[in-house]
């Protein structure tokens, strides 16, 4: 069975992917790109059972490394995946490995742009293991265009200074912490990482441009007054490449409150060392600003600093320092505590 | 022969369409949605022999009124589908006419979202009666991600503070405006209309998101120091559906100059009732601050002002009024004058 029946299917986001997982990550030497293996194992680990690399590789999820065979003997049942290249391709070089896994049993599930079935490869191999193709960034059928009429419930849409700095943890985290309050939540997956967490979600980046707002009113319809999605923020709106596809799901989404994310020890945008990442104030304002458009009720709720490169200590200091210079409620929401329940609080005020 | 064939064809948006025309204007009662229709009428008349519409229309090219067999005894080559919905679907109610027109001998070009071999009636007609369905709103493969770097060459960027009031029209004059005075300039086309016109482009809005900047930056390549392109803006920063295409079309074209189009008769959104239409200095304001993202030189030429509403006194008064108001060269490119010569100074100084 290939990846073109489970394409057609209708709600296919929502149908089971099969695991426990194991996380490819090719021949990456940059944990930015790894993002959708880290996040598998930091909010389904009850999905992932080892990792596997090619030997270039430095980065390493920390999970057992398994060859595909001892994995499958493990109970493994898909190799995820679980990293994104810039431009979402998927190299030459990583098509022995995928082979192997089909061969050991294991079918493939990927979030790249590019179609696994695309590959004749991995097609004739799938066909001749019995296995399977699953492509999850693939928009639902039917996408309308945007309307830019408010609908009914809140929502709250994490957005960044760049790309892959904890806009997804972010909104997981939020999500859970109202959760943990008692607020009916959902987390909303926007990004092939989050689609496999929630089983759910549209992979934003991947709609036609003319359609992408429609794609994020579509994410987050009609709920209850009291319901609250947290949305997974994609991007940058001064980010070169993506900021058409965080306008047009800040337009979408409609937030009633944003969350600043921002990388403290990052000084240039990922993958594009030309740009400087830009400040969190003009995130902010830009935000705003922008926003205002489908929700003149638009407000920050705080700034969510990833502090995972610092010790404890410095992490504590430049969270009281970004809380004080910028007079909102600043935290790592990793890290929890005083600090992220304060902008729990805000974000509900 | 059908439109896949058409697709595959490598340099495909280079290909010479058939004609002379006869534009199709469907059910069509909202003049803002044939823009195609007045577009190849204004800046192609030579390929246009007649226009053809459902008897609820009333919209109106001015050209003669003619049923698709009456078109083909005259010299028609092709009906092209002259209107462009929200969303670009084609409507049942038109397959009768489409059908029509094949039988006539006509091919049919499309630059509408669905795609025309993907009806199943226009599918078998065509097959039956031997003619081509050519979708031209179909992207060029392997578009990349935008890398954000600078290109030689000089780039203009018409933006607007709605959809539909102007942006191709100006970025048409402005070359042609260009070429009176020697300049070597090309007209980049990035949506349908503009695409019939010249022959070439991409179709912004259907591009996949994440790589709408990037179909940008291929737009307008690198060029000789004294070259000019006049890019083809698409919908505006505000607005609700289309911002997202905007940014993108923004931040890959790193424009030198940007030229503010407007309508100052329309006081809401074209088909979002609900939204007012921001003011120039709002969109001037926006499209500079993150223009800079790319292009840190980017400033502002003119506005062009859609005054085909008024009469000529009253568009003479509104354009100096305007331009003492913004303290700016504005002018309505299609009435041309002293004060378009003095937008064209200021886009060049």
């Amino acid at each position: 069975m290939l990846a073109r029946e489970v394409e057609e299917e209708p709600g296919r986001l929502s149908v089971a992917l099969p695991y426990p997982y194991l996380l490819f990550l090719g021949d990456t030497v940059e944990p930015g790109y790894a993002k959708t293996a880290f996040g598998l194992r930091d909010w389904a680990p009850e999905k992932c059972i080892g990792e596997f690399a090619l030997p270039v590789a430095t980065v390493t999820t920390g999970l057992p490394k398994l060859p595909p065979w001892e994995a499958h003997s493990r109970g493994a049942r898909a190799l995820v995946i679980g990293v994104a290249n810039a431009g979402g391709f998927i190299a030459d070089s990583w098509l022995p490995a995928l082979v192997q896994a089909l061969e050991a049993g294991l079918d493939i599930i990927s979030g790249m742009h590019s179609r696994l079935a695309d590959l004749p490869t991995l097609r004739i191999a799938a066909e001749r293991f019995g296995r399977r193709l699953i492509d999850i960034r693939v928009p639902p059928p039917n996408i309308p265009v945007a309307t830019g009429l408010k609908r009914s419930g809140k929502r709250l849409l994490t957005v960044g200074t760049d790309c892959a700095l904890g806009k997804k943890y972010t909104a997981l985290s939020i999500a859970r912490g109202f959760k943990q309050r008692g607020i009916d939540a959902d987390f909303r997956a926007t990004g092939q990482t989050g689609i496999m967490i929630a089983g759910g979600g549209i992979a934003m980046d991947a709609v036609v441009a003319d359609f992408a707002a429609g794609a994020a009113e579509m994410l987050s319809p009609h709920a209850p007054d009291g319901h609250w999605d947290a949305i997974e923020g994609q991007g940058s709106l001064l980010h070169p490449a993506y900021a058409g596809v965080s306008l047009a799901l800040l337009h979408g989404s409609q937030p009633d409150v944003i969350v600043v994310c921002h990388d403290p020890t990052r000084t240039r945008m990922l993958g594009d060392e030309e740009f400087a990442v830009p400040s969190i104030e003009e995130i902010i304002d830009l935000t705003l600003h922008l926003g205002s458009r489908t929700n003149p009720a638009i407000r920050v709720g705080g700034v969510s600093l990833n502090t995972s490169a610092l010790a404890d200590n410095d992490a504590r200091q430049i969270i009281a320092a970004e809380s004080a210079r910028l007079r909102l409620p600043v935290a790592d929401p990793l890290r929890g505590g005083a600090e992220f329940e304060r902008m729990l609080d805000s974000c509900l005020a």
